[in-house]
């Protein structure tokens, strides 16, 4: 407390991350990056672009935007890149989500939601999940300026199809609708096809999850010109240059190679199909995921118990301390040698 | 223009950042940047944190914020840093400076910070620079919440001593005071050493001039712990991870290389000597610069007509269409030969 702060400041509750422990030798799955490395040609073009360092990035990111409006066939004027799908969704709540009517997005999500709207002073509701831990759409047929769906959701895992998406579109037209799509390449269906017919939906995804690059901070959002628009006058309004050299080159070369992009894919998921077969036979309820990460609960001990009794055991699972879902695990999907481990450890405790 | 626009962004006026051509064989004099690139280290620490880049950087960046520490002597708990100085003012500008009574900064300075006041509803008020000029301290003795200072400021190049910094927080010592000293090192006094004795001061600076990092994308605050923490804050509401794996352990090893520093420097403060020599030659007043910039107009040649005969013959400068300096250029000091490239063109067009 500082009688230099801003007001707002004193009201904030910032977000947590998950813990980067700094010792070797952890199974580390509480953060869901990707177990396998990024394509091999990430690291060449980071190599060639570090001889320009000295020179300030594109500010508008051009080669970036491009890769990625070929790959998800837009037009690049549709594409608006940031530090990280974090900046992109903060970016978001400023530009395009306040408004005198609430943001709706659903009570068991993005815990970084609402710490967003504690930043920009933005009104929202929760809508609760329903009994199944699922988006129930019709649940959102209510006064609102717009809606925010994590689609798979997270920390569920359980995706919408790209249907429900498109009825919620069409239902209300002057309502944007905003879909944070960070794990959508681990099985589910991206709402960007959508995006050419309706003007009130923007898509958001990271280079973080599917394509390895965690520590590059990379994301970026689809949609038509005037979401775009918005996102761009806020962004040049708080950073010129939020993509560094370096970012923009590694994340062009990662889009480009779709072959190790399915391969690594394919593995998690198998991986995914062997864990959540795995931690049901060890009396875990698994919820349905399209994600990298399953989320679980044990039907007789707490979650609380289990995680802490895994990080004494060097693995790391993440655990959140909130109603609803204070029973649950959320475990990323690692490579097949962590995913056993792990369920060994499991069968030790349990 | 859009229905789902949030009311603020309507009102926007976003920087303009100096233009990055893409073609090659261009004299680049308009964005600051250092003409040497930065220290052969930075490469390698960049190819060797490459290999984690499936991970999530440090969401604190202890590593950065300790070699910062340890070059300016404070502590680390006293480092802020973030995606460039850009990022590092608009979370000052959010958590530090939005109160009742207004901000102060000069009228002619560094043209981001009346955006910023745009971003965050910031009410603020522009103090003259002197005829010469110059930051005049005993005109910021009015009724204010805070005050901003570029020192040396840009575009015009001339410092504070670090006395009169020191004079300004001490007669109020319940006004912060912020200095965005993006330019400090080639030879002005930095206001660091004052951090320890004053509550209410703020330092910024940037790894992008005088370690070469432009791309990169680092900069960072050195100010008391709740200063500090406000910035904490504010960033944990909006991106937990601003500073990528390679640009933590590339700003790592520009800080430690001392004599690549100490080199390039050099080279920057003894072209800008003898640039400012040959400008006066050729008729132009040069203001006494101690950044890596000069600011100068000639006695009968209108800035934009000199700034767009340059451009045609491939040497780009920087000219700001705002009062006062409308007759300036803005030029960054470039190496050896690209100033004599510079003045080479001049002689032909004056």
């Amino acid at each position: 407390m500082s009688c230099f702060w801003s007001p707002v400041v004193h009201t904030l509750s910032p977000y947590v991350p998950g813990e980067q422990p700094k010792q070797d030798g952890i199974v580390k799955l509480n953060t869901n990056e990707n177990p396998y490395p990024p394509s091999p040609r990430v690291l060449t073009a980071i190599a060639s672009a570090a001889e320009r360092l000295r020179l300030y990035p594109d500010p508008h990111a051009t080669r970036l935007r491009e890769a990625i409006a070929t790959y998800h066939d837009v037009a690049p004027e549709q594409v608006f890149v940031g530090n990280g799908s974090d900046e992109v969704l903060a970016h978001t709540f400023q530009a395009l989500l306040k408004h005198e009517t609430p943001l709706l997005f659903p009570d068991v999500t993005y815990s970084f939601y609402p710490v967003y709207c504690g930043l920009y002073g933005i009104a929202y509701e929760e809508v609760p999940l329903d009994a199944a831990m699922s988006i129930e759409a019709a649940d959102y047929r209510r006064p609102s300026s717009a809606i925010l769906l994590c689609n798979p959701n997270a920390p569920t895992g359980i995706a919408l199809p790209r249907e429900a998406i498109a009825a919620l579109l069409a239902e209300n037209p002057d309502r944007l609708v905003v879909v944070d799509e960070a794990y959508v390449d681990f099985g589910a269906e991206s709402a960007v096809p959508l995006v050419a017919r309706h003007d009130n939906l923007l898509v958001i995804q990271t280079f973080s999850k599917s394509r390895s690059l965690a520590g590059l901070r990379v994301g970026f959002a689809i949609g038509q010109r005037p979401l775009i628009e918005a996102l761009e006058r806020v962004k040049d309004s708080f950073n010129s240059y939020p993509v560094d050299c370096l970012a923009i080159e590694g994340a062009v070369a990662a889009i480009e190679d779709e072959a190790w992009f399915i391969e690594t894919r394919a593995r998690i998921i198998a991986s995914r199909g062997v864990l959540a077969r795995d931690l049901t036979q060890l009396g875990f309820e698994v919820l349905p995921s399209l994600a990298n990460f399953v989320f679980a609960r044990h039907r007789s001990r707490s979650g609380a118990d289990l995680a802490a009794a895994l990080r004494q055991r060097g693995v790391l699972v993440r655990h959140f301390k909130k109603s609803r879902i204070e029973d649950f695990l959320r475990i990323t999907v690692g490579t097949e040698e962590q995913c056993r481990r792990l369920i060994e450890v499991l069968r030790g405790l349990i």
